[in-house]
């Protein structure tokens, strides 16, 4: 019951959403509309979510931990999550023996196993394979239509992504502005047939709009989710990037954590909020104002 | 008087402006410098100029709609208004039938009947001709040199544009970004004659400094312009832009806009303020302090 | 005795920041690590300061006076002070018999004289020679790599530069825009040995993490340094750049300013805080949460 | 019998071309070789081949038909061919009506009927969706590695392209020269692991390298292919191309051909040498010499 | 009656190749075909040409030299000439006093005197206004697109430029690669109308075919034309770039050429072949096989 | 008296080339030129330089071994080599256990043990540092300063390179081709001081014109040096770079050869000609005809 009041409230704010970017049609008029291009609205309260496809796009092989505890609900629920990262990793290490192919291969592992915790398999993650630290300087016209690509084929009902907003200017990894520009850029471009019009002609991808973004590390959030429940989760796929966390960043020895760095970690992600709980927080886009 | 008022007060300003950059200078030197180089402040009061020259800097084909009641008040006064629409918009249609080819020529069609109704003429609309979305990914410094030609040749007592102000980071389509960016750096190359000196040496086209700025979009307005009365206007002009608002987007069916997408415009475009006036704000930037 | 306080706070900030930023490492284990790893935070108080080396990295070259008083204090009391000019400054006159090629040679010996006053020589100087306002066009990746060579070479312990926070986005030179990123990226992909390893390969240029930065011109500054004492030593500086403030940047006469245009900018500079002081404006930045 | 002394003579040549090369290897250490590393060379005769994969990269959607002849025989024979198609061809129409996105879709039509007639699949064409005219503008990089990529997913005994030969200089098409290289470029950076080295680490990709080339539109050729028997077959996958050869380029009406274009098409393909048979001819580089 | 006959033989052959590049159509067709399509062949003698537009296409300001007898006779024959100038040619110059600046000036005044002298306006020059020396670090696209607008703007009946062919390869400065290869691609982009599609749509360019290229600097020249009736108006042009040749090149005077140095041009421009007479050699590429 | 004959004889070539190319001067005026720009040609016969500074530029660190015989001489004779290597090589290996970090470090040290064999110091050996593969890929404007400044700071009497001639194309590694255009173009921009001026404002770097080329590998040698007498030389040379030729390219275990691939690499170099002597091959320019 409480899904169907979403459902109806959902097509009230997408309609209002369409009208006030001028983009409204009679109510008669949807059933004709390409399937791709009117959509129910998520319900609001992310716990209420069932069957969805939901994408997050990473910079680095553990950005991903950022969600991670949404993800974790997500796929108890019955969500479909796919993990798509942008760079190897090959650059994020204080060890001075250690070379950036052979990076790449432990970070790569590190990733798979944390997402193996967190319910997410191997073939849901995509790695689009750019060396780390380089994204901006990688042709962005390409990396534009590789987001488009990957968003028309899986047709997310929402988009995880670092936020893009005015923040993240005051200090921010290169990888991560480009990461948090690219992916809105690709989604939007996804919307329209007439972008990459390659990929309706030769492999039948229609053109396909985002209707629900999540952005993390913001500083104006507007949503939390409690990951109460999985925070154990959350931490365990969190001691598994040993190259990033801890001693192994300086000198890695191998997959499994020092107990001291554990310990750390642990400190850092039972920080719990006034009510208790713990929390992911992100600013939430829904509807399609954005167009 | 009051534009007497104006002038005293703005040459005050601009001296201030002037010496507060460190680039003062006496007055008794000002009759040998180059006409170029130093102008009286516009009037305070938009609803003063009269014989002014103002440039509008539109990414796609239906941005300057944003400052079009604008514009209509000062093609009354006498004011020349010349837009340069950097794209031809033609990515953004939902109809699946739509060609780009085509839907350029349809929104050229549309922003020529818009800008008729504003009493802005055809021969002063000036096509970029860039890809619609692709703004970004255009070489800058081409770009850069194009604006600063323009400037330079139409020499404004003012620019519009979008603003590169800090907000538009949470949500932006890229083209508004480098639109808002490119139109400012395009500007300042202007104002010195050794940036593009092919322009001087083989076009005669001396430097110009703009001196007033208005950016829409802004979340930090600091400027309002009445527009009650040309509200009509800036209403019949939005609905040229069929192929954009409503059922147009989706399914093109030829130049009149259906009456249920103009009756949802209306409702957007007739939205009163407290006092009962409708109003364009802008983020204004006046004097040289930007040097 | 305040200089041992700020010792073992400072490595108590560093310990706790590489702790939250999941880099922790037990106490006993720090001896064996790679001595450019780990080094005690600089003293909270700037005139604290003994043989220090700091970097400045200024687009052009005029820019390193925002920070000059501060640079004259800390060379006063025996530190190194590193100027590095990104661009030649080859294009700000407003003199219409300039040309870039005696533009550039003018603004090295301004700056070169200005430093001096400062107490900064020449050899501490160091030229990247790029054309003025065309920082933004030149290949990144080539130009991080640069900043990233000369943070390696000069291990700085501390870095000024523009910010680049979320403010200057309103209004911002487009040198500036690029001055404050690339700096930022360069001095991070110093951190670590993967980034560009030919320097390590070559030159046996091992990495550096800068662990205090400096951003002048910020809307959101948190540091100020008293600068009252040196303040005619940075007036004097001011003065050098004949070509830059007052009659000089309209038509170029030689290396010693005008009286007049001496006494405006004595004016901007004289100005006092509540306090009777002067003062330079920082955003700090201090420790490795950055990574 | 032929087979096996090609067998024999083909290792004697890749012996001495990888000793020329400076690459020489004991035979009895062959057997602890990666298998990708040493193959036997393909037959001196290309009638011989069986059981071959071949690649042919096109510029143009019927680039593909100077080597059709060639193909329709391997195909024949056993062979399995994959054409890669760089462009998307939408530019190449004289007909006013025609837009890009349209000929896009005309053209894929064409090709894969064409193909159909020699006996390749509409599976094995690959599409790389390029804009026609524009391959040079394409980030080269990025290019590259897409035909790494793909060189290494199918490993192919032979490639065919257009030759990037002395002659090509006088005039070529863009599309032309960039194909040329860039299918070298890409073939020789699969051979070794360590270019795009994420195609190992995610995907298994290992290295490999091309042991034969065939270049068409070639000045120097050195080697025929006697056509005379498939020459039917390559005159109808010519007829396909209804919007390029003759009055379709002009004024497309539909996917079959005038009379009188067939007409003149035939009067080409049929021209005989002085035995009386058709030929095609290429420039062919066998061995390793190439590195 | 001469030619007539060429008209004709021009037709064969333009029928011929037409039919051989596989775009043959019926004679009876060619009425309802655009104009801009189908044109006659220039008579084979250039000394029969009447009413023809030329233009050359030179990277620097005295290229245009190499053709200059060439277009002297054909502006006497009431032909018009209409010259490119790729860039401004402000680096070629060994006196250290020199500015780029001045240099840029200088010799735009040289060649518009040059020129003048074989009869060519100033009006019919145009300045494209590149730094010396760095044709080939322009963005490519953009520069075709410029080449491909002025063609279609000017409809040459012939195009002169440096050779693209082998040759160039041994020595060439960028300039000369750049030009000779941006040349022939603009000229054919402009062919074909979905090729910068908005010069169509913005400005009513329609696309425009070259049927008669003549390369200068060519190793394998085919076709001579007699300059000995005009050797003294290009020794005359010749002797106007007093910034090039000789003692101003190495200091610079002034506009008039010294004495000695006219009489070293003078001995290199007399020379004379076997039968007495002075020639300008061209590869000539005629007709559309190009395509 | 050989010598001496050679200086007269240059001189007359070099003022004949400088005639023919416009550039002439009355011999009374050549001591007011700057001492950059006129200089003796070098000797005929390579065996009789002395005292000379010899530049070579090689994309890989293999790649000094071309000219190695000739080097070896030159430095016996007391003439100085410089070697400049565009990249550390380090993709060049089959070996699957190699990663890129260790393959740089391994082939630096090989170029420098061979090296030191021919003479050349470790301190002339100038690493450039880009990726092995990837220098076409690199921005060119900016290589090409590098070079630029290069050429002006050792101001070489002779460089040797790859051929930019027409040959290459066939087959060609694309570091091989960009390193043969960019080290032309470099040397070229090196003899103007206009180009990249900044070379002498900030480091006093004059012009300086390369005046002899020998280009190897070509197809069109014209200059051969008799090497019988250092041919052990350069084949020690070439065994050092153990990861290059024969099983350290399969499978690196150390610095030192195998038996079997030395005999190999014997084998290769100990080819005599006709005349019982072997010989290194060079197309060479001299004077100052290419400007």
């Amino acid at each position: 019951m409480k899904t169907k009041y979403f459902i109806v409230a959902g097509l009230l704010i997408v309609l209002l959403a369409l009208v006030t970017s001028g983009q409204a049609m009679s109510q008669e008029k949807r059933v004709v509309m390409d399937r791709s291009q009117v959509r129910e609205l998520n319900p609001e309260d992310i716990n209420d979510w069932r069957g969805k496809t939901v994408m997050i796009f990473a910079p680095h092989p553990d950005d991903d931990l950022s969600p991670a505890g949404t993800m974790a609900k997500l796929v108890k629920n019955g969500n479909k999550v796919i993990v798509v990262v942008y760079t190897t990793g090959n650059k994020g290490s204080r060890d001075l023996e250690m070379t950036s192919e052979r990076l790449a291969q432990i970070r790569k592992q590190e990733d798979i196993a944390a997402n193996k915790i967190l319910g997410i398999k191997e073939e849901n993650i995509i790695w689009l394979g750019y060396d780390d630290g380089m994204l901006e300087y990688v042709p962005e016209k390409e990396l534009c239509e590789k987001v488009c690509w990957l968003i028309r084929k899986y047709r997310p009902d929402a988009v995880f992504c670092h936020d893009a907003g005015t923040d993240w200017m005051q200090w921010h990894k290169t990888d991560h502005r480009m990461s948090a520009f690219i992916t809105l850029d690709g989604a939007r471009a996804a919307a329209y047939h007439l972008y990459f019009p390659h990929h309706r002609i030769y492999e039948d991808l229609q053109p396909f709009t985002v209707m629900d973004y999540f952005f993390w590390g913001s500083h104006e959030p507007n949503y939390n989710v409690d990951i109460t429940d999985v925070i154990e989760l959350k931490f365990e796929a969190a001691c598994q990037h040993v190259s990033q966390f801890g001693k192994g960043n300086f000198k890695y020895t191998g997959p499994v954590m020092d107990t001291e760095d554990k310990e750390n970690i642990r400190k850092r992600y039972m920080r719990k909020g006034p009510d208790g709980k713990m929390y992911e927080n992100f600013r939430r886009l829904q509807g399609s104002r954005s167009f």
